[in-house]
């Protein structure tokens, strides 16, 4: 499909007439955070809640039995696609595992377009990890099935996106009028991109902590600041993690620094340990896309604020809730 | 089983008894489009038009619930292993996926004997895709559960011929009377290879177009003539193309030609563009195995003649009935 | 989990309460041969046994239907990993398969224990497969969830250990009272040190019969000793094959021998022919883990006392007994 906002899909043969009355995301493509208004994020958000109820009360339901997911992964991602994988199956529906593209014919000369129009032929709905920047909306034009994109390069990632959202909302049972503060290398980040973007459609107050070379690109401020949303830059997380509601983690990696000593000289100052925590409020909560190296001490996982593998959880809930979507039964 | 023609098998545990009475493919293997008569074929696709209806009303369905098909590929090949896998989910069963066979323990020296021994004590039907001919003949020779060939080197892949045929049905609502021109490079391609000896089983004509390097081999024309197929040999596609009921594309490969010139002076008219069409019939179809890379130019897509695409939903279909028919369920 | 031996899993939300009462392994893991008494080899047989009435009854069955294995494979086991697979597919489970580990994001740096604090936010249980000895106990401390060792290097596969037994225990209805021998290379072989512990829970005799520089480890043989097993060393197998009850193959690597004479030497002494087992009882089994390369002689396929694929399919009633009794529903 060619675009964000498209009509009902009419020319799907596996969905009876009358399964979609009523749901705005049937048949559409999950491509990017900037297609989603406020009431989108608060519909995805009532259906991931209702699916976090239903998997801890029985499990699995097959609310999507019959349905076949691709799963197609040019490059690997083992989190993601067991997330996706699981999504799938908690919902009754089946996966087709498409990992190895790089060894296959698919990959031998085919472009995405006719990849993408054969898949469809075996899949309800297709799950697209791609190196290259608008993979996922080149795909969307092809195809006829709903494209969800799981990460195209240094571009999106909305599922990310909109999983580090919703574990603030179940988390902090709230968004306006939060603190969140973003740690570490925020400008090849295109987790912490995708979620300032997303938390703007909201009354929230940013902080940005990290190394000089590493800091939020002017763009986004830029973009944020013609919101009205009050943000602020940092070097040093005492300065703001006392009146933090999130702190989200990213790694600094060692190869961004031109030199060891310049690494050496800030690394001690973005890891996270019980020893940091202590000027922290008592109700807040670390979060990490992970996977993490160091950046957050192993020590830390048992305090109740470290908020890392629930938000893995929380990643599932909303998966299942956007497959539910875009195939019509939400 | 060592033979294309075996009595139903009674040692599978796995199957109620009086569940197969009457189904003339339970228990065998699909191993050579050579073991199909035209009583075959018709049944076979009875069957396959059967599970287009299905899937188009409901999508998917129980009929193989409980069965699982070990996809066992000793060399990559996505589009195949994706097409088995949609196939046995839409219809209720479930697939052990085994595609990294040169890293695995099962290519440490195993024979494959061994190895669909022991797949068979997990799976109820295997399907087989190998580099080396005459792979699936020794794997049927030792499995008692049934084998599909999908593929075995320059050797057959039956289900490919049958799903080129079913296109060819489904489109045109007719085989005999009809005039197939096959494109490309007819020496190498076991594709049109196997289409050709199925057609023979019909009323036709074919036409070949190629090269002169790349031309049909002439045991395979002798074996036609001998059933009294009129055939006719071309290199230029506009001597047959307004005469064509199915136009058959075929990649020609740079690699084939011994330099480049000879190459550049003949690739032209090898390629099918929407000018190229037309002189072509309105009411005929173009087909092509894929992936494709410049043979066809994107610009045909939307050509209701370009059928490349429903073909792959038809190998779908094809799929559905030969496991089920193996599985004695249709 | 950090222990063997565990009280029932409270923290577990995917289970009604009450489901799993009087259920002696629900909650716990499967980690080494060691924390099983002759009371749980009886349990565990037991419910291997009805799993096997039902495959050959009805194939498959939704015991666990709903429930999701991560099959998290770090290095590649077609095997053992697709025996898993279809013990939780024939219970009518779901499999997220993580074959591609050394390609993955769960590989570049991320610690096993998140690893798997991450799997087990999508899945109910773990098998997993290690290069490392002690990667399962580690895995264990931390998930809440079940893990099941699939090997962890040099280490334990228990569930081959038990599998092996199993295999006695269906084809001979007894083990006390049996003579075992076992062949080959007893030096290296994890396989027969677990099944040597687990026999020794049993009124059993033993025989090593293998090459000098691959005789069984001392402090097994002690360990053994220490239980009062009777036990015997040989390298000839003609002086007990006549009184042995299951003979169980080892391969003898060329590689394990300094130069190709001494292989050469002692190589036919461990390869079962048709004429080896005339001295055999007619009431015995010949056994082996598999892969095997020349040392059981095809010819051998067809004895009835060859058990060796027998076995594979034993291991599969072990695997949907250890799932299923470890998710609570045996």
């Amino acid at each position: 499909m060619t675009n964000y906002i498209l009509a009902n899909r009419k020319d799907n043969p596996y969905l009876p007439f009358g399964d979609h009355r009523g749901a705005p995301f049937y048949g559409k493509d999950i491509l990017s955070v900037k297609q989603f208004s406020r009431a989108d994020l608060d519909y995805i958000f009532g259906v991931a809640h209702e699916m976090r109820v239903m998997v801890e009360r029985v499990g699995t339901f097959d609310l999507l039995k019959g349905k076949i997911l691709a799963n197609l992964f040019y490059e690997p991602s083992t989190r993601t696609s067991s997330s996706f994988t699981s999504a799938m199956e908690r919902l009754g529906g089946s996966v087709i595992p498409i990992n190895e593209v790089r060894y296959s014919s698919v990959s031998k000369g085919e472009s995405l377009p006719d990849t993408v129009r054969t898949l469809e032929c075996y899949a309800d709905v297709i799950v697209l990890r791609h190196p290259e920047v608008g993979a996922s909306v080149l795909a969307a034009k092809y195809a006829r099935k709903p494209i969800i994109n799981a990460g195209d390069g240094i571009g999106e990632h909305p599922t990310q996106a909109l999983l580090d959202l919703f574990t603030i909302i179940e988390e902090l049972h709230q968004v306006d009028g939060l603190t969140v503060t973003m740690l570490g290398d925020l400008k090849f980040g295109r987790t912490v991109h995708s979620l300032a973007r997303l938390l703007s459609l909201f009354d929230i107050r940013l902080h940005y902590v990290a190394p000089e070379i590493l800091r939020m690109p002017a763009e986004i401020i830029a973009e944020l600041d013609a919101k009205g949303i009050p943000q602020s830059e940092h070097t040093r997380l005492e300065d703001v993690l006392a009146e933090t509601d999130v702190l989200y983690v990213t790694r600094v990696q060692k190869e961004r620094f031109e030199n060891p000593e310049a690494y050496e000289s800030v690394k001690g100052a973005y890891v996270i340990t019980p020893e940091t925590m202590k000027i922290a409020k008592q109700r807040m909560i670390v979060m990490h896309p992970l996977p993490r190296v160091n950046e957050i001490s192993m020590e830390l996982d048992d305090d109740p604020r470290a908020a890392y593998f629930r938000q893995m959880e929380y990643g599932l809930y909303v998966r299942m809730a956007l497959l539910a979507m875009v195939l019509g039964k939400a």
